[in-house]
């Protein structure tokens, strides 16, 4: 019997497509990393359909990659020729909102949207979001340790998940749904598999935090005229702003880019840095006057030059859409967004460093920057015409080279997959990637799940 | 050369103490679980010792045990006769402080009040604290995970490492001193060895995230009719005080013994839960006003009986003096604090039940709750009059079983050590201890770190 005739007779053909009848969406991520074909695609309605399929796989040694929403840019839910991969994708659904604790219990296919929706139904946040919450699912978020734009409050998904169920590569079905804030029973194998980016196992449940809903947003955009002072306004923010929730800054040449792109006008003069500052709010008058009166003071101690506080939901969206620059996109097909964390002090010189030794490669490159700054997250957008193979390598080797340098991370929040794979040693240790491995094999023996991501091949 | 012969060559007999230099501290941690006296007793003063100390343990099969200062409660830190331990303690001082990331990198046998105000004097808040500030190390307060009363606001240990460096059983230093709040590069082997209990590798130094120091604390203590409104009030306060850092119950009994015992009276009449509230605050009349509007609308609501809120420094201690409960320790010698999670909405059932169960078997028993109700963390304190061996393990098995029951935490904060060994499959399934034992044996093949804690022994 071949692994797929073992497979459809555990699990029917319903849930075992082949040939035919794999659609193109499980060809790949939303990387540019290349497509394949997988030997098959499985759609298990449950824990135990996905413990009996991966006990088969491991038996006949077949590799399988897990796939979510297929929304990641590192490559990491990409079947290779011959994998068979396993889709969380019927496997949706919130069983349950737990009001007193303020938990959730999700599986692990549910979008990301359907599970804030029904937090907010039921009166709370859901911290964890992207601009893919449509697609992605809370599988895919916690497997990549998803970032976002709220976690200066609240933190990455790591920091809001409570439990997880998780089956390993031989079935085994590993239940830790603890629902409780403190729970020092142990090794903390929850944390090991969120980010872990299938390697170890596939999760199938988890239990999530939810924090209060805010009743409002206050939002402003600050014109700031050096990085020194863009620091000093987010020290001052995180101690005045109790309920700080996104500190995001724009360099320059990315503000005018796509403030322009978008027909909008701020500021009647340009400066060095533009920062959005957001606070959750109870919707009081008190509470805005408050975050006016912390603007009006930062101005006065010279920390922003100009300052503008939206006075509806659509001007925050306004200045919202330039920092998401999505038709930056659309203007510069094929875009590269580099994701890197630095400490938070040296953003701005390897900002500097970055465009300097991109230009001396590539004169023509568009080079800007943006990041979390509250978070030590930098993005480099990058673009240059009909790009080469080679020349999307030398770009990331050149911002990787440089990351190393200041001892930064070469992903603050995209995940390593296999895109960034062969540049894991710039951010940790021989003697890190070698525990890794050794973890990767106490849970893995057989090396059956998403083999080639994450974990360099051995030379 | 026996394992002595080669430590004493390495590291020279300063760093090597036998037989009578062992001084007494090093016999047994803050718990009731026994003393013994360790072969050895090294003290590397730097990591590169200890990496040799392991190393030569290891080829020797010496089971070695981490000690830092000695006040944990479940007996993780102590030497069980033939094990050699390893005291941290002339590994102390804080290495750098990044005023623009805010974070500390400081040595793993630093006391954590000297951390604290390091920080402090850099204009910051290291959130870790708890009753033993003052004797209680870094590294053991990362290997324990160590909780508090802070949690509510800024997390546990867990939340507020950034990075750590730690030596494994074979004397590989594991350096992930990542000073970013964001980076996905494989796995986080920095929460492995967080609240591992000193059985896969010893933390040697670790990169802290440091908040901004609040200038002023909002104190008041509340009396409450029933435990729902105990709940409500918990979601109102972490809805409307963005700053919220406290949030501590207590139920009647316990409030009524350390209020007697202090001397303190507070309110008219008894009520059946009591809670402290701490927000931190800017030091404005305005955060004060705020403050007192949100207990009035309480107080309308009909969620607290009464309040008083602290007019000074002094009054706030006198509540909080209430609620550590010092005295009690003195008066009821030998008292058991038992420490357990369960959702947030069951506390107080789990305490009626536990409460019954411990009396129906000690009639004459002291029984009386308190907890950190924000972090679904309930403390038990439990005291009999002259108990034997036998009855302490009843204790914890009636309790422990009732914690299973409500499929909660037998340990919240304190960790498992020797102490709680035997119960760990009370909240830890098979699979998930079998996993444990993988990861422990990857580690840590030969078995030499901290043999005999937290993982139950194959029966």
């Amino acid at each position: 019997m071949t692994v797929i005739d073992d497979l459809i007779e555990a699990l029917g053909t319903e849930t075992v497509l082949t040939g035919e009848a794999i659609g193109e969406r499980y060809r790949s991520d939303a990387s540019t990393t290349g497509k394949s074909l997988p030997l098959a695609v499985l759609r298990p309605s449950n824990t135990e359909q996905v413990s009996l399929a991966l006990a088969i796989c491991d038996r006949h040694r077949q590799p399988v990659v897990p796939q979510g929403g297929l929304t990641g840019l590192a490559g990491g839910a990409n079947a290779r020729g011959g994998d068979i991969a396993i889709s969380l994708e019927r496997m949706s659904g919130v069983e349950d909102v737990d009001t007193a604790a303020g938990t959730m219990t999700v599986l692990a296919g549910t979008p990301l949207e359907v599970a804030q929706l029904v937090a907010e139904t039921a009166g709370f946040l859901l911290p964890i979001d992207l601009g893919a919450r449509g697609s992605c699912q809370i599988g895919g978020n916690l497997s990549t340790n998803a970032g976002g734009i709220r976690v200066i409050r609240h933190g990455v998904t790591r920091d809001n998940v409570l439990g997880l169920e998780a089956v390993l590569a031989d079935g085994t079905v590993l239940s830790s749904l603890n629902r409780m804030v403190k729970n020092n029973t142990g090794y903390d194998l929850r944390q090991l598999f969120i980010g872990s980016e299938g390697t170890l196992g596939i999760i199938t449940r988890c239990v999530l935090r939810l924090r209060p809903l805010p009743a409002a947003r206050l939002t402003a955009l600050c014109a700031i005229d050096s990085y020194t002072h863009v620091v000093s306004l987010l020290k001052s923010a995180q101690r005045e702003l109790a309920g700080l929730s996104a500190f995001e800054a724009m360099w320059e040449n990315y503000f005018r880019f796509n403030a322009e792109a978008l027909n909008l006008t701020f500021f009647d003069k340009a400066t060095p840095f533009i920062v959005i500052i957001e606070q959750d709010a109870n919707g009081s008058d008190e509470d805005k006057e408050r975050f006016e009166t912390f603007l009006g003071k930062t101005f006065e101690d010279g920390l922003v030059t100009d300052a503008l506080i939206a006075q509806s939901e659509k001007e925050a969206r306004a200045f919202w859409s330039v920092r998401e620059g999505h038709l930056m996109d659309q203007l510069l097909p094929g875009l590269i967004n580099l994701d890197v964390s630095l400490p938070i002090g040296q953003l701005d010189d390897f900002a500097g460093d970055c465009e300097k030794a991109l230009f001396a490669r590539f004169p023509a490159a568009h080079v800007s920057f943006f990041g979390h700054v509250g978070d030590s997250n930098l993005h480099v957008a990058v673009w240059i015409e009909s790009p080469s193979e080679h020349d999307l390598h030398e770009i990331d080797a050149i911002a990787y080279d440089l990351v190393r340098k200041y001892k930064g991370s070469i992903s603050a929040e995209h995940g390593i997959g296999t895109l960034k794979r062969d540049f894991l040693d710039h951010s940790r240790s021989q003697a890190e990637i070698g525990v890794m491995r050794r973890i990767k094999t106490a849970l893995d023996p057989n090396g059956i799940m998403n083999p080639g991501k994450v974990i360099p091949l051995r030379s």
